[in-house]
């Protein structure tokens, strides 16, 4: 690096810091989170609350600059949040769920925090990768300080128990994926990601883990043995009926409809007509390969997305294999995938016919912009941590390079517009936080890589379920921290 | 009636009498259900299989004719085969669930049955429609032959509490409806009912009804508590969001998009273009009016669905009022709903990139065929049900005017195409159980009138949910019975 470039990298960070600074939500005198955005340009709306999933990028850059207080106080208040009580009620957010958003609300001089749950989102969308989030975070944070106490506290092992109730109990999926309705994730409007995302999938699969890091075994022994069930379940089911490379294609292309019974090999019944084989054909390039945005009955979505497939990578959901395969993919697709702004949310587009259909017309999500193929700076983060951990930092580093400079000089937008996303979102806000904390962590997972351990897992080791609850708390601990 | 009529009617029951008893399974010597269909002419595939939902048109009729011993039987059969324990593990059935249909086998001369929960259907759909059939069948069972104390047995009991524990406790839904993946229900294909399709809500309605008559309070008062608390949500939700006649057209048509806060007046963030608006506003009678086909993030299907639509009619989940407009709406699109093979299980087609695109190009299911706005037969039971409900006798009578005869000569096939319903399936089975029981049954509601209290519900007369369990055993026989 040459020290202009040294110079105005340290800038970026400077005025990147101090605007994080900005966005710290402050609750009875402690810091608990950021807020989605500090654009005084525009009128508040709800960027004034601390989104879960916007808060994740800011929490991994706390833990790794030694601020935990924040991290920790965050996740305490926002078990607060969680309801506890077995809900037959409808219209009540169900027990276990974490909050998408809270806000500071003053009552005759008294704070409190007002939880929202999808009650005054726009189109009520159920934030269902809040609770996925939020152990991920929890279990970040007792990597950085080794504090394992932290979440043995009771209300926090209540805390985790009630969320892997909710998620593993069954209701009407027949898989080992979670059943969700459109718009449960990032992804919160309607976008054809209903029934089985995968976005959801990777976030339910390193809860999993996060959760079976996390849970004392003494007393859970049901739901210790329901995450070793369904860890090596929910991976293969992934790894299989999720991938597209050339050969997954060829073999579907050539799959015989109406196959009836459990030896079906087509088992969800996909028609080749359904997908854009002539356009794959083209876009795979040979060594690449990705997880499908969605599987049903029918359905498969080749949508390449990006927060789905980097969380596989970095989860070891995807195998050692197929990361590789994901990574060849951004480096082969640069144009397609990063351009001049990593990066895609999704890719290709849903245009004409289909995005009329597929999003009811929403004129938030018109082609190439927003969710529909806009491209965001928060993913960088992802990419970051996908590349330390399949040894491919050139492509972050590249990513990276891209992006500061335009970030800075743009004033940190939500989201970029365009088919090379060099048009600042239509209705992107200003300084919004998961935009600066998506480069600043970034460039922390390339300056040490050492640092994915935050999120990152190794390969599925343990034995059989069985064997789930041999080892006591010292041997968690050991393996945990070992 | 004219004595040629006459005989030729009494013609038509005699042989459909005669096709049925053939329809008739035995396992261990006694009878237990009807298979779908006995088409020698035909490979058996899954037609060898007793439906849930394909019973239930049998199981009434035979509750009609006397015959309540095949009923009984069948329901202490298919209560053996729900999963009665908590499943953390992925790939089973969960706890509750009635499987989609069950088959006798033979093993070393011995007899069993086998269940089928969707493993081995095509696509892998989740049958959720069984569960909430079975308890309607049960309700019936109990009204026919007015002995509660079969619903009373301990086996009785807990299979209704699994079945309500499973449809009650929340998991991802914010709305007092279920959310099922596509093709949970007789549309059993991709064809966009994933989420909240109004036929499973419907069916849900009436099952919770079935079941707050059925289960003892003592013992299960979070249940009971559970099921008032949710019938008048449910009802309301219903009545309100799903409601389409030409004034509410108007109030959607001039929506506004992204509302965010509890007040939105457009909670679902639908956007006006992307409804049919010019096409209903020609369509819908000015007296005429129905329930949508499902409702969530920005998506409203305006299609018209017969078997939600009739049984919210039968069930008292449509108001008196909207009750009267469906009834309306059907005598005023005749053509269209009924043509010359009454009646479309959904209307109008998805054609063109919405067919592509909406079904995955499945080829059972191209325009005017099968589930995408075929004409099934099976379904003039619940019409002539309506019709009894709603005093509108002749709409029923003229209904089934037109297809008894064409019925016997076609050998009752399962399903017609066409606009107006005058082409045999593509894929028709003949001698489909459900076509003869559906028009036998839709005779006997015409008949007696009173016949249609196996089905049909009164409104929703009880106090709030406090006052749930002060009734006893007692009191509510005679509530049930009264």
């Amino acid at each position: 690096m040459q020290l202009n470039e040294l110079v105005s990298a340290n800038k970026i960070e400077t005025e990147a810091m101090a605007a994080l600074e900005k966005s710290i939500l402050y609750y009875q005198g402690r810091p608990v989170g950021t807020v989605a955005a500090v654009d005084d340009s525009s009128d508040a709306l709800n960027y004034d609350q601390v989104f879960i999933r916007d808060f994740v990028s800011s929490a991994l850059l706390f833990l790794i600059q030694g601020r935990t207080d924040i991290v920790r106080n965050f996740l305490e208040e926002t078990l607060k949040l969680q309801p506890k009580d077995r809900q037959l009620n409808a219209y009540k957010p169900a027990r276990g769920l974490i909050p998408a958003s809270f806000k500071v609300i003053v009552q005759n001089g008294q704070e409190s925090l007002e939880a929202d749950f999808g009650e005054h989102a726009i189109a009520r969308v159920t934030p269902v990768d809040s609770c996925l989030w939020w152990l991920i975070v929890l279990r970040a944070y007792v990597v950085a300080t080794q504090d394992l106490s932290f979440a043995y506290q009771p209300q926090f092992q209540e805390g985790i128990r009630l969320i892997m109730e909710l998620c593993l109990v069954h209701r009407f999926d027949m898989y080992p994926t979670l059943l969700v309705p459109d718009g449960a994730c990032m992804i919160d409007r309607r976008l054809g990601i209903y029934g089985h995302p995968l976005e959801i999938q990777s976030l339910f699969f390193t809860a999993l883990r996060a959760a079976r890091e996390l849970l004392i075994c003494k007393g859970n022994q049901d739901l210790v043995e329901g995450i070793d069930n369904r860890l090596p379940l929910l991976r293969a089911h992934i790894r299989h009926h999720y991938w597209i490379d050339i050969n997954r294609l060829n073999a579907i292309y050539r799959f015989k409809g109406e196959e009836y019974g459990k030896l079906a090999v087509n088992q969800f019944n996909i028609y080749a007509d359904s997908l854009p084989y002539y356009e794959l054909d083209k876009w795979l390039p040979r060594s690449g390969g990705y997880l499908a945005g969605n599987v049903g009955p029918s359905q498969l979505d080749t949508r390449f997305f990006s927060l789905g497939n980097l969380m596989a990578v970095i989860s070891d959901l995807a195998s050692e294999e197929q990361s590789q395969a994901v990574m060849n993919l951004i480096e082969k697709r640069w144009e397609d995938l990063i351009g001049d702004m990593p990066m895609k949310i999704c890719y290709p587009a849903l245009e004409g016919d289909e995005y009329r259909i597929v999003t009811g017309c929403d004129p938030k999500n018109i082609p190439w912009s927003y969710h529909n193929a806009g491209s965001w700076p928060v993913l960088l983060w992802m990419l970051a941590a996908s590349a330390a951990k399949t040894n491919r930092i050139s492509i972050a580093q590249n990513a990276i390079e891209v992006a500061e400079l335009r970030l800075l000089e743009d004033e940190w937008p939500e989201y970029y517009d365009g088919k090379k996303g060099r048009l600042i979102g239509k209705q992107a806000r200003k300084y919004q936080t998961w935009t600066i904390t998506g480069l600043l962590l970034a460039k922390q997972f390339l300056v040490n890589p050492a640092n994915i351990s935050l999120v990152s897992f190794d390969p599925l080791s343990f034995g059989p379920a069985s064997r789930a609850c041999e080892f006591d708390l010292g041997s968690v601990d050991t393996m945990l921290l070992g």
